[in-house]
């Protein structure tokens, strides 16, 4: 809204052609610029099906019930990351049509039918088995989000013909998200056969001198494939979260 | 497939069971796999006016003007980075149709029009005027990828009004490029506001504890805001190809 | 001054050539100093209620109980930090005028009224839910000190909005505690919006690249907003303290 | 601005009591309500005699004279700090009423008096006399922005007895900044030694295991003093800061 | 070679010109070439009775009861690795043949007799005992891999005599492995003696300063004597690979 | 012994004034003269009551069992550090002669009077109370290395009349080790009021930034007190060795 | 040698079977054990032409030419590393039968000719242009180790058809040096592509999170490839002597 | 003792009740305690010939003249450490009695004669000739501070019996610093070998990962040979400050 609006919106005001309680409400829209904004990212949530996120890593199985209770009262989907087996196994006995999936430690529960609306497949690849938790993570929380979505596993790049044998799966994705720990090479191999973009996520896997994901962090971050981007340590969801920013059918 | 199959297929085609197609496409899944996906790239190079780009930084005035010469030759835009103000001046003189900018330290020479020929805008935004530098090579590149670019300058988080107040330029873009020093706050605000792709890159500006970026760095990595991704410190050229690969009208 | 010359005064003084007030004059600049001060500030702590603080995290049930008993003896008020849930039911049952809090994990034991001496209110913001803990850590302690507190929660940068709708509360506040984990970018948000001193405290909030707070702690020290200081990561008590020195009536 | 004061206004302007105009001024200042409180900041720089600061560490004399000739026609107080030799004698000369510390690497130019409006005296100590640069920014930042400054140089904690022997200084100063390199121990004996906000400032003077002042930070960060709160490595312009915010006469 | 020079050779077949082997040799250094070099590579170990190997870290007892009992159907050897006591008592409960190492953290199941294949001994050297779990790994690694395997135990540098005392087991080295945790200096001691290839491990015995391993690793790539070599920490059998590679009778 | 000593003696050999037993314990002194340092050593051991040392830490009470009781029929001390309370229950009840102290987690086995040897006092001082196990740690081992030990507890540099106040104690000693963590500033104050060796220790007291030890390690590396010296991170024992190596009356 | 053995020599020398000299010869043997294997290994490079090698970084011109000339006179071949083009020139000058490689910045002066006495080839390969300088440092010094060597230049992974075309010349090698800054992948591939001991050279090629090469050899140290080991930073001449150790005709 | 207890003391002295003595007496433990020490020890430096020490490396020739001139003109001996050839040449044109050592960046002008007068010799020990310059200047400051002193070069541990020829030497100190860089290794020999005190000093000499003197600095602090204690990187001075402390007569 720019001032010459603000100024006939007045004036109509001024001219009894509408009462104060209209100029309130389109102000309110106004005086809340960033809240708008953030109101119509709300309301595209809701439109979509998008599921409100919870992060349960340090909450109790208390709080997580009372939390996904509410929401699934509200008609949204829901969708809890970082569930360990005993969190999981508690809220499938409170909500019996949730679903708790222990190798990507998520939790989902569903009350409106999900439907993809992206631009094409998300592609999630796993370097090693040991990957596969923010893997899976990654892929449950992009389906979520309303995206296609493909999964590779195993196929890092000490055997490189694994990753090159698949070049159909590569070339049907419109984002690929590459999940590696140890040294993170994946996803330079990767961002090298590709034009579309790539998400690197470096996984904690590994010992000694991995120091909990820092090499495979640095590894993507200096990675000779250029237009590589990278998320923290382990965060699957945070990369789905940037694959289906990405993904969007209408982007502007 | 092993040897076996393979003489198989081969003695098939010597009998004339099958023809040449059937065992070119069988031998497309076969071989090629990766050099044929970068050959495709090398042609979507040529095709779509992508320059091909130089890293500037240790190489010598000589070695560049031989590279650029050669490229030009060959009827290719180029693109220089990390050129420092005596290599420009050089290039200059050797190059009279190409443009030196100082601020970003890049190195231009078209001999291809260039078209915008992304699904929107790339907007590049940049905390504080000392991370200038970084911010112009990535609009530089972003540019002459193909892409239509905005750019704001100043908006950082300490006054933060500024980039409040730039919603109908956040709004416009379909990509958006934050470039941040210091502790590199600006893109977990601004991913907040925006439901497109968010880019950030840590700068190496600030002192002490900012350790040449890593405070940006980190603060990026670990963004409250879902779906930011990272490139490596000053790498603004990196975030402009990830911008590239995400602003493509055709994703797969 | 050495030996010779303070046996030189007292003989000045043992024959009556200068007076006991000459002689207490010379000594008040040469002995207590360093006591003296400290003294003092032990008197100021009695009379304004200050409590003694207790750092309870390599503490057994045993040392604390016979700890806050001699205290709680002395009639002084007692607070003890980093109290465990464990610990929490010891001292309760133990001293059943006191109070554990298991969010800010604190345990007070009030044998005086505390009085709100404070220049203003102390306006303790957290950025976000996870980080409640060091907050209220940092509120209680700053209550007990004797200063009027304020607290907001859950207003970090990724909802703008949140932050700036509170500008009452800022505007009410004669110094700000900003408590925030991952990027740690809230405080030079607050720091550009207030005039009145900021104290950042990091938080061991996050994950991978937040490195236990450092990620916060590196963001925090790099504030673009000037004048923002910061405490040890998930130091609400030290936060509280300084607050407490900032808010003195009566400040020299 | 609450909703019934709104609500107010717009009646006023129904009735005709006010125009349009009257209005659209007082909405510039609710719609931009962030854009308010640092206005109102602004307001008070030029009102208090608060300089503009300028941080030439990366600008160009060119873009100094420029900025600087800019600020003073503006009838503002300028500093510059970071200042080299070389920029203190180009600004010397282009703006002979200035003033250059090759010190503390300050460039002031004064068209407006200050006058000193704090609390109390802000106490600036140094604890060695490779300390010396930081310390003063300090002291000269603090002095311009309206604070009575006092310093103390070297008085480390290596000969304990001269910071000890400064009880009369310690306790003059309302807020004390303590500026330290190597093991940065001098914040933890002031900050026992009295009961005023302590602002601890480490260098980057040392060697080896110093790191840049990394030893001098985590020494401060970890101070066993309550209260004492840090900035960045060298930050002396920043410590002046918070000890403006602190020794403001008016809190909130 | 592009699709058109291999629709040609594909024809000349067609038409008799040439013959299946003229193609198949074509083919094979065109196509196959990764899978190929790993496919020999697996023949390899079936035929010298290399073990698959299992990193058993992060498997459970169900995992890894199916992956050894799949590999030992094939008539494979099998080494776990990383098998803790608890682990290894289940594993030998449902494969009574195999052997379980509670130092070393080894299972091994041998369905195939292993000949010592190398050029000559493997020597492992363990500086302290608290270093034999790694040294462990490596030798049963090393032996597993068709190597004769020495040991020698609690050789480190501060007691100098004790190493320089087993000339003659270095003599007898074709290539040796040093294990240490700590300073991780007994690689220098050993390369400056020996002039065989050494291949250092650092442990993460020691605390405090030694970062768990770091200072043993940092110590071991800073080595005064030419051409140590080294691997991440704890990684024995990661060092066993290196010294079978090495150590290998036909090397190309 | 130099050549021609060697040779006089094999000449007396030849011409019989001695005879080849004689030769034989001369040259074992000689051939072995790393061992004979270290053998040496051992006899110093034993003569002056030094107790043999075990690191507990990664051993297990079987282990230790089986060591003590070998040594302590070997008529020496035996000093085992790193023990914690469950292993210090097994062992008194194995060695009821034995004690156990569960502050310094050592457990002591005298079958010798040990008699203080040193030149002078070994003063252990220690910042704060958490600091406690590291320093007794260092004052029991220094007992049983022969040594007076004098203690001071909790005389940390925030309250600097403590330390101040122990002019006595500190005057006494002809070494003093020095214990803290946190910021570790202590060693810097104690180095500057005396003129004895100081051998400070860092613990992995406090949270946060202290990083386990680091910031007291760097704090303690950069002393401005010169010629302070620095042992590993909660290195008691080590600091002791150091200390009993200073004191020994014959120094060469 | 065994006391037996020595008893047996002295008695000879008793009983004149052999004399004096011919008893200190063998002790000089027995006494100076490990000398004896150093000097074994001394005369192994007198014997086998390999040059002796001088680390060139921070010697004078005046050092170099000194130490060289003697060198030479000596008939031995030299190498020098890490000199710059100044040294260079200089030393082309002092010595004109020297050769100096700007590239590789090494020196090399032969007076005896070279003979290749390795099993096979070494295999120098790089990742990019950048790494060059390492890659061939590694080349000559292996080359004058008595090495055939071979090169390949420019093969990185993110065009992973660049090394997987080069088959043939993996096959030839015997051992593989792998150099490569950035995100040090290639190790990875071609650990997998091969049997034969590959050593992974970090550079320092890159910037910002490349930390100098940290992210490399980190990345290395993690090589998801078993059995590859990593030497330091840049540090190629180290990579060719365990090259060199690692391809004896004669291991042990 | 506050001040009311010692008017009532000094009013006993003036009225008789009490002599000088008990007053003196009284005073004693209340007052100068830190004066007292600090000052003992500096007329002990002024006894002793000690020189007064000056750290050059940030101060300008104009100062170092200055304050060289002072100190000479006070009779005493003064030590300048990390002055560059540059200045050292300024500093030898003014002072012509002064003599300035390139290799250990030392100026020394004495005025007084020193006379050795430590328990024994101080032996210096250096790995290799690269860290000679931290060795030297070691040196020198010791025998300044009245030591005698003995120097070993280039024995480091890739050559062990360099070091173990030297029993001798080592034989004969009191004391002995330990200066090496890259993996800091020797400390832990020479620890081994001998029963005095020793300290180490870590160098920055190295590159890649010694990360300036770290890995040195660590392998030192995690050293096996017990009781080595540590200075900072490249603290020579430091060094032989601990060894003065060691080596005094008189020990308290």
């Amino acid at each position: 809204m720019n001032p010459t609006e603000l100024e006939r919106i007045l004036r109509e005001l001024q001219s009894g052609d509408i009462g104060v309680n209209d100029v309130m409400e389109r102000l309110r829209l106004l005086s809340f610029e960033d809240v708008g904004i953030a109101r119509i990212d709300h309301h595209r949530t809701l439109r979509q099906g998008f599921p409100e996120v919870i992060w349960g890593e340090h909450k109790s199985c208390e709080q997580l019930e009372m939390i996904i209770g509410r929401m699934a009262n509200g008609q949204q989907n829901v969708l809890a990351t970082r569930i360990d087996a005993g969190k999981g196994e508690v809220l499938c006995a409170s909500f019996p049509a949730g679903e708790y999936d222990p190798v990507g430690r998520t939790f989902v529960l569903k009350t409106q039918l999900i439907k993809a609306t992206g631009r094409g497949t998300v592609l999630v690849i796993c370097a090693g088995t040991s990957d596969l938790p923010v893997a899976r993570e990654a892929a449950t929380t992009a389906r979520l989000f309303g995206n296609d979505v493909e999964e590779l596993v195993d196929v890092g790049v000490a055997g490189i013909h694994r990753i090159l044998s698949q070049s159909d799966a590569l070339g049907r994705a419109s984002v690929i998200i590459v999940v590696a720990g140890m040294e993170g090479a994946l996803p330079s191999v990767v961002g090298g056969l590709v034009a579309v973009p790539v998400i690197a996520v470096p996984t904690s896997v590994g010992y000694g001198a991995a120091f909990g994901g820092v090499a495979a962090l640095l590894g993507m971050l200096n990675s000779c494939a250029s237009g590589v981007t990278v998320v923290n340590i382990d965060n699957g969801f945070g990369a789905a979260c940037a694959a289906a920013r990405i993904n969007r059918e209408h982007c502007a």
